[in-house]
């Protein structure tokens, strides 16, 4: 590594990849060759990292095709869309390999995984296709590793993360749930004990409480709260002192078993979740010590190692194209305290997490109007204009609009006035627009962060095109579209929204909402996975076993789903035969219920009393991720709402110093507000902004590029930065590659 | 103050009072006349204490005797008995007023609430019985108000506090609730938009979604997953595209603000308990400066203010009369670092702290039988046996044993066979005990703090003398009592419970939930205030509108529950008639099923629509509160599995220097473990206990005697101890009594 010291010309390519590298937290340790770089290059290219999510995506909808299907088609076609996919995961591995030295391939169990994951795959497919050919009763078993594909590219860091932290936090857990289940089964055999003796019956009048392991399992699902009055009733109605035994086992496991429940996990997932963040920040800061070495020169004889302005500015322009000058000075001077014209180690290595920084440029400038017709424009009609429209009476005037549509809308539409006063709120809604792009700079206006500009205006122009294509092809030929109409009540429903941006409180926790966004999406993807997992083994076991018949169908089949064995249960009196594994896309809703109230009792009647093992299962992993998920965006709700980090707390020092803050009372609201109000102020009357700078820059404080980044930040506090910062660089060769995160 | 520094004999008894008052953080400004002092000491007293809180008792269970009542009794009886509590509350009140100076009283709201509580309940009173001389209609509204007695007597602390961090919280937690509504009438809207107009009908035949209130109802009770599958059904049977709209609205309304709720809870309840735990501690050590004020002496001239060991020792001699000697030593060489015979001011502060940290005093004694008969307990065969009953073999033998029992339970106790097989476990029972008070030395046997040991004995004698009852008067009679065989049954059940405590993971869970139970006490008070007000309400309200009928009665108004507006709903199909709230006791029940299944459909039709609106309050109420107090129990979990603070710190290196420390490794297993264990030590073999100290000392280490300080420990490291040790008296004095406690 030292041996760079002497080259003249140092490598901006590969200290760039480092550099890009800590920014995004990969870890890939790959060779240095300039073959291999330039190959690593085109691993890391957005296009490849796309098609491998597409391709997973496509996979995995194959068992929308395949039998049972939604939408059916021949065995072949899917098949060789499943090969393509499976030839694509194979080329994007073998890349893969080529950038990696070949014993961390072999060492690194995604790798693995995948490999297998593709074999499996293949001998599947070779098995099911002879079977069909043959006629023989076929089974897509490797179907259920398909969603494993998704934790296992090298892009599923996340998505690695969070199951880790599950693992780690599973046998805590385990003690509880074990504890949980003794204490059911206790409680299960008092139940017997005191009840089963008593010839009570239940509802539909088979004994109550008789049979011990039905006993475990009605009271299992008591905790899920799904039978909660009704498992109760036949005792309460003997005695109420039978209630006593009731509410103190709701009591005991329903509510301290999940208070303890979630305290374990919560316990659990900070301290991995702090380790591996720690490891992250070091992984980091190893790889900034080695663009560091690339780039570093002597001074003097002697001196420091250090890095020159012009080196650094070279090495941005490449890590960050689309980085305006301004912005790269400002991260310049924030580095260079003491404008020396170089850089030390310690404050090269801050680069990663400045980068991580949102900083928006804001450049004021005039009105497009004002350069082609400035004595219109700037005439005292039009001013007047503009500072009405900026009044607080107009965004109150429009929430009353919205309020009374609102009206309008929850009344009859097929009443003629009602469905005219429509298009007066469509007029009124693109007057609004069109007299804000007039007084505003439309491209501060339509700016990336102006949520609700964007918003506000895709939803009335799509309304506005909805509601004539309504129109037309209901004055051509007296035919109203359903699906359109459905588009139009949406839009319009969708519109009243806007209201809430108003409402100061409400736009901090919208806001809040939004911003969490991300880590929803990755724990998102970890339901998924499980869902579809659950959804190929539950359409096995259970397809066909319930049939929907529609409406106006008169086969006598329909009053029990099809299924003789319903006749007369509770299921099928609910109508829930919808409710079904016969494809695809009902066992996801199939699923979706089954979170929010777990019922089976209509499967175990179609197959037998072990399918509640399913059940009973999906309910118990389910649990254990909705508690952690919930926990885990609850964390990210606490944290966002703390103070910022260290490192941009240094750089609006400078943005101040320099007097290219945005004035300071509006930095405290919240950032889409500021980005609005600054839009307003920089639009206005455009004589202010004469005397202030033409360029201004601001944090967007609460938002951070990567997940990693935000973690990083909520742990901040507890990591040491001198134990990451001094680090040996011989430690560093060590562990570089995948510090513990090479298991999945 | 500083007028005490002269007088020759201090006045321990005020000093004495300064410290106990700090020691269980009671803020009660009292006057330093000794009249004053001794009314406030009797004020102070358990026996006026424990007498309000049953005549409170008594005052809330009078609504059993009361119209509509599970007993009645005449109503002279009940008024009698409710006039005999006021008059309780008024001498405590009178008590209270002489204790404080007047204009204190008179500012105090919760004695304003106390007067107004006792002039409304007289009022009632006469005019109900005015009315029901009259045969007029008579309401007894007053009975609302009894809960709140709870929450404003002196004691009642902990509660007012808990009330007033919901207070607090309650703003934020307000603008996520109307930010939840405004997006469940968002949806609704939707809902009737889209959904409204297609002719769909419900499983009963009514049009489905037609009516706004009643879809912002329906989806309302979808978020408490009531109606989980049965309110999207028939949308789902027309298309599946609409359950895309019910995913969407679970997912937003039940788990994202959800999370959104646990959040701001989470962020509130600490922000506000901290500054609580501030002035707590903050008031503690005011408390603890005037105690020194009133010891204090000069040594020499110009000197330091000191308190010296003897006027220490009787202090502590006063403030906790049952201290041993040698605990009460410790505890000063805690304080007196280096041994001056007189401790400063900031030492002397710590001493109510330390007298709430509990250190068990371990006295090893030889077992009786030692001294009375040493030759033959000290034989050979005798010191076998210890070795094996304290072998790890023998609780093993033992959990063995149980699990056989748990399965000789499970099965039918009317084969003789099963039956006499009890008799065995009995023996096998008692023979343990037996063994180990043979063994073990009785008196740390049965010491206070093992739990398993006292809980075994006491089992196992009742359900010997249950048992020998059973087949008594079935020998006798051939008669077997109900009553009787389900206690036995229970006990013998409960006895299971024991193999809990073999195991080591187990045992933690066990241990910190006994130990969270001072803080589930306190959010017990919560949730009965609560509930007893709705419960109250909801008699007035919903009192015979539904009636339940014996299982053999044969009145046909028996089929919906004696109301014809019943006949045909689900609520008299599923014969939920005993869930009424005909008298107290089924009040309550009902409620607990409404907290765990909020259905209400049952008791809108036999009234009105607008009864949800009972229910629903109730529902938000108890969803705050369960979100809250769940949030608090797993705080305080969290917390108890945390280090140990600063002082208790201090004090076990003291215990370590003086070599009395009960062994290390014993120290890190838990508190009730390590006294068995230690038990097992001291009662071995006698031999090795001659080469340690007779006595020893052990802290109880995550035990703490009072919920405040358990609170004061959780908050320790966000507390400044400067900030707090460094008071200027003229502070103190200012605001002593109640700093912002004052009110409810």
């Amino acid at each position: 590594m030292c041996s760079r010291n002497v080259v003249k010309f140092p490598d901006f390519d590969l200290a760039a990849i480092y550099v890009s590298d800590a920014q995004y937290n990969r870890n890939i340790y790959f060779d240095t060759s300039p073959q291999a770089v330039s190959l690593y290059l085109l691993y890391n290219h957005w296009l490849p990292r796309v098609l491998v999510y597409f391709f997973i995506l496509v996979d995995m909808s194959l068992a929308v095709f395949e039998e049972p299907a939604v939408l059916p088609l021949p065995t072949w076609a899917t098949m060789l869309v499943e090969l393509l996919c499976l030839l694509v995961f194979t080329v994007r591995l073998v890349h893969y390999a080529k950038v990696i030295p070949r014993d961390k391939f072999w060492k690194d169990p995604k790798n693995i995984c995948i490999i297998c994951i593709v074999v499996l795959t293949l001998i599947d497919m070779i098995i099911y296709g002879a079977l069909t050919a043959t006629n023989c009763y076929a089974l897509r078993w490797s179907r259920v590793l398909r969603p494993l594909l998704l934790v296992n590219v090298t892009e599923g860091r996340q998505l690695r993360r969070a199951f880790r932290s599950i693992r780690n936090a599973l046998p805590e857990i385990f003690y509880v749930f074990l504890l949980f289940m003794f204490s059911v089964l206790i409680f299960s055999l008092m139940a017997l004990k005191l009840l089963g003796k008593r010839g009570l019956k239940t509802m539909d009048g088979s004994p109550y409480f008789t049979n011990y392991l039905e006993i475990v399992f009605d009271l299992y699902v008591l905790v899920t709260t799904a039978n909660s009055p009704d498992v109760m009733m036949p005792a309460y109605n003997a005695s109420f002192i039978f209630t006593l035994f009731f509410i103190l086992y709701i009591f005991i496991n329903t509510y301290i078993f999940m208070s303890a429940f979630l305290a374990v996990v919560f316990n659990n997932y900070k301290k991995y979740l702090k380790e591996e963040v720690r490891q992250l920040v070091r992984a980091k800061r190893h790889k900034m010590v080695r663009a560091f070495a690339v780039l570093q020169e002597r001074r003097e004889e002697g001196g420091e190692l250090v890095v020159t302005q012009a080196n650094w500015n070279q090495l941005v322009r490449l890590v960050q194209p689309d980085i305006s000058n301004a912005h790269r000075e400002l991260l310049w001077s924030v580095c260079d305290d003491k404008n020396q014209g170089f850089i030390g180690k310690l404050a090269f290595v801050q680069l990663a997490d400045l980068l991580n920084i949102e900083v928006i440029t804001l450049k004021s400038r005039p009105h497009p109007l004002q350069s082609i017709c400035p004595t219109l424009y700037l005439s005292a009609p039009s001013r007047l204009l503009c500072r009405l429209v900026q009044h607080r009476g107009f965004t109150i005037m429009y929430d009353v609009i919205i309020l009374a549509n609102a009206v309008f809308i929850g009344l009859d539409e097929e009443n003629p006035m009602i469905s005219n006063s429509e298009w007066v709120f469509l007029f009124l809604y693109l007057l609004e627009i069109l007299l804000k792009l007039y007084v505003f700079e439309p491209r501060s206006f339509f700016s990336k962060h102006s949520f609700w500009n964007w918003f506000d205006t895709i939803i009335v122009v799509s309304a506005l095109i909805a509601t004539i294509i309504n129109s037309a092809l209901k004055s051509v030929g007296g035919y109203t579209s359903r699906q359109i109409l459905d588009i139009v009540f949406i839009l319009r429903v969708l519109r009243l929204i806007r209201v809430v941006d108003s409402i100061g409180r409400f736009r901090t926790i919208i806001n809040t909402l939004i911003r969490i966004g991300p880590a929803i999406l990755t724990f998102g993807q970890l339901i998924l996975v499980v869902y579809y997992i659950f959804a190929m083994v539950g359409m096995e076991l259970f397809k066909e076993k319930v049939k929907f018949y529609d409406e106006d169908s008169n086969d006598p089949a329909k009053a029990y789903c099809g299924n003789p064995l319903l006749k007369g249960t509770t299921f099928a009196q609910l109508n829930y035969c919808k409710n079904n594994f016969n494809n695809v896309m009902s066992s996801f809703i199939l699923l979706v219920e089954l979170t929010v109230v777990n019922q089976c009792n209509g499967f175990a009647t179609v197959t037998h009393v072990s399918a509640r093992i399913f059940f009973v299962l999906f309910h118990i992993l389910h649990v254990v991720m909705v508690i952690f998920v919930s926990f885990v965006l609850e964390a990210f709700y606490v944290e966002y709402s703390v103070d910022k980090g260290d490192l941009q707390t240094s750089l609006e020092r400078k943005i101040e110093e320099l007097e290219l803050a945005v004035a300071q009372e509006k930095l405290q609201d919240n950032l889409v507000n500021t980005m609005e109000t600054i839009d307003n102020d920089l639009g206005a009357g455009q004589s202010p902004t004469a005397n202030r700078p033409t360029l201004m820059f601001k944090i967007a404080s609460k938002r951070y590029r990567t997940v990693d980044a935000f973690l990083q930040r909520m742990f901040e506090a507890d990591l040491d930065p001198e134990d990451l910062a001094e680090n040996d660089d011989a430690e560093a060769q060590t562990n570089f590659a995948n510090p513990s995160f090479s298991s999945v």
